[in-house]
């Protein structure tokens, strides 16, 4: 595969990782990064994740051969859908948001048959955020799920999953809906898990808080921006998700209220066996 | 402070660690070992963490200025009762216990004047396990809680205070009681938490769980065996935290449920918030 333009909207963390990952492996003979934050766009450029900085959106898609979304998934679908038009015939769209089901839907039959949109999640990053984070090998080895419908087009979805793969991911097909559900289970409840956990520690424990409520909460300073958009829009798989945690948490406390403690000796084997298939 | 003999009683990663700490520091002339697992006792030997092994208790307490016991909260008491009436006069006993007031309260009152127990725990530690992973610098820059009542003897606070300090710790003076209220949030409701997430965890998203998942769940990988004895041990300020945790997972749940994105951003926030402060 090579793109002769690739178009990045919004560079922070992770679409700044797709423009380095992309001119580390010369996938992108150019890559245009578009943002509304120029000392953002600026700091992608100096770092060499873009090579090219745009205010306008519908100027930067004018030449793009593949264009990928990295902004918010409250903003995605506007996005695309006002891009779409002024692209050339044969452009690809494709974005990295954390949700894919109300994406997906908002834009199906919506664009011409000229170009297409096909839906991904690269499962990367972190709590951190910003082009200053980014790494040409933030997709390496790591899973990034392609969305596609019985109605999107074949090619495209290929063409998706080559630029991925090129880009060092493994590609996994799932339906939005599946990607959501699963989703709910492995980022967005532990997202809240870990906020309602931080959210109760009081200022006088601060300091007897150790590595291990550090890494349990870690996710919690990720951006209540973005976090909140992505909790809306997964509404219903992340409810789901919770009432199957708080029944768990639920027999957890009813074994300590019963002084059960093979009971909470169980409870936390099966978790430790699940953690350790996990690896480090 | 110099020690001439120093018995660790447990050489796992934390009685491992108070080894090298006390041999690379030059706190103790001679570190003595004990164990009932030979192969163990070995791998703390050649990492230099013991200078001797030994596999019968009451033999090693005999030569003890200072003895540490790092054993699960569940062995502390029993071996600390029985090893006490064999030591010499003026022998400091201690502990690295992760609960306090249980241990505390069962031995105090049941020892002769000649010797002193005083309570302990360095906030040291993680998921592994083993002399393997003991490190010289563990308690560096971290707290280690000391809980005296008012019935310990204050040269023996004050001796066990200056040991954790040459191991590099800073010592907190807290009660039993408030050790374990403080450590029920920082500590064991995030393992409940984390442990509660792993276990949900079907094993076919095994593969979609990225760093998020990871890090959250980390600590759910400690062994069920101390993990299970902690909870007990601390059974009704566990349950008092998990109240106000389950509290505030209802607030996100209504939030969700009412689909009020302004209230989830909030928590969200809040969560932020208490986390940034807490530092990586």
């Amino acid at each position: 595969m090579k793109i002769e333009t690739l178009t990045i909207v919004g560079v922070g963390l992770i679409g700044g990782s797709i423009g380095l990952a992309a001119k580390k492996r010369g996938l992108a003979r150019r890559v245009v990064g578009v943002g509304r934050n120029t000392p953002r766009l600026d700091v992608a450029r100096s770092r060499g994740a873009i090579d090219e900085a745009q205010l306008d959106l519908a100027t930067a898609m004018k030449q793009a051969d593949i264009a990928v979304f990295c902004t918010p998934v409250d903003r995605i679908t506007e996005q695309v859908l006002s891009a779409a038009p002024v692209c050339a015939p044969g452009t690809l769209l494709t974005d990295a948001g954390s949700t894919k089901a109300k994406i997906v839907a908002a834009i199906e039959g919506r664009l011409s048959n000229k170009v297409a949109f096909v839906g991904s999640h690269p499962l990367a990053g972190s709590e951190k955020h910003g082009p200053e984070h980014a790494a040409a090998d933030l997709f390496v080895e790591r899973w990034t799920v392609v969305t596609p419908t019985p109605k999107t087009d074949l090619k495209a979805v290929e063409r998706t999953c080559d630029f991925w793969q090129a880009l060092g991911a493994r590609v996994r097909l799932m339906s939005p809906e599946d990607h959501d559900r699963a989703l709910a289970v492995t980022s967005h409840l532990p997202h809240l898990a870990a906020s309602a956990l931080a959210g109760i520690l009081p200022p006088e424990l601060h300091e007897l808080s150790a590595t291990g409520f550090r890494d349990t909460t870690r996710v919690a300073a990720g951006d209540p921006d973005l976090w909140s958009a992505i909790f809306s829009h997964n509404r219903q798989a992340l409810l789901d998700a919770l009432c199957r945690y708080s029944d768990r948490v639920q027999e957890f406390r009813r074994a300590l209220e019963a002084g059960d403690e093979a009971a909470i000796h169980d409870l936390l084997t099966q978790a430790k066996r699940v953690r350790d298939a996990l690896g480090s």
